[in-house]
């Protein structure tokens, strides 16, 4: 293995570590070496790449907003469902992704780092307004205020969902909240058109190497 | 004062500073020093009430499921609104209810005490429930999973709204959120009749003294 490619695999291992130990305990209780001893890595090794906890929620924050897995879809609208259903997919699956939302609704992390949450709406509405500009939207739609109230919809079904005893599992949730926002979002045309399928994600995700992102 | 009374109003000074610190510490780093210092009282004093930080939480999310200011409506479903507008008039002026709120997405608070969510749940199922059987709702609509939907977008569109620099009035944010959900959720003819002013709580809640729930 190449020098640099072990660096970069070292480097995701410490992150992935982090989360979860963040996931685990809260970023407060989180110590370094709870990390370093899940990481099964030297404490040399990791401060190569991360030379504090804050350093390594930092890294986590930075690999949250991904769009990973989506592909060019005709109708514009289609791409922020498939964004809203790969992350349902992945987030239960990757602890990368559920520690942003857990440090973003910590109050102490929040208060060093802030959230990612304005990166998703800025994601959200752009992929609305290139909707709008193609005439799939309702007349009425804020692209704004759409992409920010499904981001926080979004976040709050995942948190419910992971939370309540005997919890939906999220990709039927995240399905079930799209089919209850888009009648007001998408004309009726477009809305007939969407897949909004929990199993879609599933065939996007895991056929990613094949299908690149033009 | 009455004596019974007096101690009804240091026991909620006690959960109200309680409630203010774990906002702006987050549950583990929270102290009974720090919380006896801002509620003004003397160690004896809260202890009286309260004999540990768990108490104080315990206490806290007992207060956090209500819904004060509530009246009859001849629609039920305006009753499953109002309780939402109330909640996000109140949240902003009650440490309590953000607390609540705080406690719940707090990992370690969580493991020990659980949420109020399955509460609210229960809470938006019966009033669902009831407008169904009124004929209310649109027919495919799942009570059940709609209230679970409903505290699950209530809550991150809270907690994004609070995060997000320049966010929105919670009480216009609820009120766009409500506006997005019900044109699926109610038939036309009570649709056209329901009230999701983002000023409608404020008249509702400051009139409760006069407008006793019956």
């Amino acid at each position: 293995m190449a020098k640099q490619e072990r660096a970069i695999r070292t480097r995701k291992a410490c992150l992935v570590a982090a989360a979860e130990i963040f996931n685990e305990y809260g970023y407060e209780a989180a110590t370094i070496a709870a990390i370093i001893d899940r990481a099964k890595l030297t404490r040399g090794a990791l401060y190569f790449h991360f030379t504090s906890k804050e350093e390594l929620a930092r890294g986590v924050l930075d690999e949250a907003v991904t769009s990973e897995g989506l592909v060019p879809q005709v109708l514009k609208l289609q791409e922020w469902v498939d964004i809203s259903l790969l992350l349902a997919y992945r987030l239960p699956r990757e602890p990368l992704l559920s520690a942003s939302i857990r440090l973003s609704v910590d109050s102490k992390a929040r208060s060093l780092f802030g959230t990612r949450w304005p990166d998703w709406i800025v994601l959200g509405r752009e992929l609305l307004i290139e909707a709008q500009r193609r005439g799939e939207l309702l007349p009425h739609v804020d692209p704004t205020d759409t992409a920010r109230l499904f981001v926080g919809a979004w976040t709050g079904v995942q948190l419910v969902a992971e939370a309540v005893p005997h919890g939906p599992d999220l990709s039927a949730e995240i399905s079930r909240l799209l089919e209850l926002f888009l009648p007001n979002v998408a004309v009726p045309g477009v809305l007939a058109r969407l897949d909004t399928s929990p199993f879609r994600a599933e065939r996007l995700f895991e056929a990613r190497s094949a299908q690149p992102v033009s």
